[in-house]
């Protein structure tokens, strides 16, 4: 508890006072101020929330926490649970999608055992942060104790301060759980207070009478926890899974060192919303990867204003959409520190730039 | 004439034989089917493209096309044209914006003097095949000779099969030319027969009142030329510019080879809409980057109903919008070829999967 409460107490807001020279920086760079949008955008605020004004890139890290869930027992996935520890197994062998794309952009991955129902005895590499062999249906009671839930975020705290201590500088976040589009949306509907059909979308690719039966089940699961809706972390414990809070954790310790953190989709802004619902502060450290097909996704962004750094329609989470998002932030953090300047180059600037 | 006409009669579609086979690879990969969104049809694109089931992604290679414009002189630019010469000397030196975002790629870039007003006496690496000293003011007749817009794009073709030999297996496209939006969007309105209003932008960065200027000088552009519109090439040739028609030979001499070309921002578009104009089995071989910022390039896309792949608020052209491009179109093919499959992983595949 101390740990966690020195990680939250240490998140600072990032320092505006570096603002001028960051752009006056950006606007000296040999192209029309802004001609390159957001990638300018994504260089001020990785100075910003860093607070250097000569930001280097260090390691790039992935972390993909893996969970079962007691609501797949409702049949709200097109995939039956078993394909959690497979796809665990899969991923520590290199062949999943998050493992080429980790690859493709030069970051590590590591797969973090949160609380799949599998001993997963065979598993070399494989981070054991396990729990419980699964969550509790949300169906029916809460996913996990209060006291579960504050563990998984203290692994996730643990995570992000040890990736700093190893010289890591930009983190990804990633999940794999069959089930768990089903405890983010009503995670969604019960922080952003929305109805539960703006937050409910097909996951893995239910088809419509799947979609109508996952949204009475997401009801439900709002009704029957609705006492304990009384602030983040208990909603949290109540409606969430071990992955989800440990990626609440992982965005809270990051940004307590300020590091940056990337977003992956759906699921994982679950997490990061859990984590901006104790402090909103944090939002300062986030870079969102991509807009999710996932419905409800949308709803997200267009309440907090965030525009998603991609939109390439797709929605596998692991990490896939923040390995993505690693490419186009290292390319604006190249721009700022290799392009020449108007005066080094000798290029004239124009009338009105 | 020989070569080129060669070049355009050996364009044939993509071969949609194959297509069953690389969406059976697709949907035995260990993800949900059709999850990874748009990775999935830009690998299935480019395989149908160079018509190969288990393609491999060779050298890439950028072409950035300089060229000064008569119509400059009109005030149709935030900057003066000695700037162009001056971009191109920085882009020899490494330091512009494209040459980071080539680095980051791990992209070839060439910049060819298409026609900069600048004897660019000094300049190291510099792919020379100038054809005159700027184009004429499109406001007061053609930009060239019907001969010349010939030349330039036979330089294209020439130089994107010689990629080929070369190796190449992906090309991008740039350009650099102060005033270039002019003739471009002179060249959106000729082409798609739409207003001038619909397709004018403020390029580099022009304000309101040379916004107005830039748009009557557009549709001059249109008065003064209108007989010489008669046909793509004449077209081209009225409304161009050297560097513009290069693109359309580029565009041309890569599909003839089957080498997928990744069309830049809203200049590099205007030069393919000369190549689909003149021969629309081109499409098959070109992604569209990233959507410009500048005006008219959305009327682009909604006509040809294309999704462009990326939407970073980018207006700078040179080919960074290609260059970020590459990288997405990489990971879609390290997708492809590098995940592991449901047999080979023991991943369960889901019930409606």
């Amino acid at each position: 508890m101390q740990q966690r409460n020195k990680a939250m107490d240490s998140i600072v807001p990032a320092d505006k006072t570096i603002q001028p020279a960051i752009q006056a920086h950006l606007d000296d760079l040999t192209k029309p101020r802004g001609s390159l949008g957001r990638l300018e955008e994504i260089a001020l605020q990785y100075c910003l929330a860093t607070g250097n004004i000569k930001p280097t890139l260090g390691k790039k890290k992935i972390f993909c926490f893996a969970c079962d869930h007691g609501v797949a027992a409702e049949g709200v996935s097109a995939y039956p649970k078993e394909v959690t520890p497979q796809m665990v197994a899969n991923m520590l062998a290199g062949g999943a999608a998050v493992n080429v794309l980790a690859r493709h952009v030069g970051a590590e991955l590591l797969v973090v055992d949160m609380g799949v129902d599998d001993p997963l005895t065979h598993a070399p590499g494989l981070c054991r942060k396990k729990i419980r062999h699964g969550t509790g249906n949300i169906a029916c009671g809460p996913a996990m104790t209060v006291a579960e839930a504050w563990r998984a975020i203290e692994t996730g705290i643990d995570l992000a301060q040890t990736a700093h201590a190893e010289g890591v500088t930009l983190i990804g976040t990633g999940e794999m759980g069959i089930a768990n589009t089903t405890p983010s949306s009503a995670l969604f509907a019960a922080f952003l207070g929305c109805p539960v059909a703006d937050v409910t979308g097909r996951g893995t690719g239910i088809d419509d009478a799947s979609l109508v039966k996952k949204a009475v089940v997401i009801q439900k699961a709002l009704d029957m926890n609705r006492e304990r809706l009384v602030d983040p972390i208990n909603t949290l414990a109540a409606l969430g899974g071990f992955e989800i809070a440990a990626i609440c954790g992982l965005v809270l310790g990051a940004a307590s060192k300020r590091i940056p953190v990337v977003v992956d989709g759906f699921i994982s802004s679950a997490g990061a919303l859990a984590a901006i619902s104790m402090n909103k502060t944090v939002l300062d450290y986030l870079f969102f990867s991509h807009l999710s097909q996932e419905k409800g996704h949308r709803v997200f962004f267009k309440r907090f204003g965030i525009k998603p750094i991609l939109d390439l329609e797709m929605r596998l989470g692991e990490g896939t959409g923040a390995a993505l998002a690693f490419s186009i932030i290292e390319a604006s953090l190249k721009i700022y520190n290799e392009m020449a300047t108007f005066s080094s180059a000798g290029v004239s600037t124009g009338a009105k730039a």
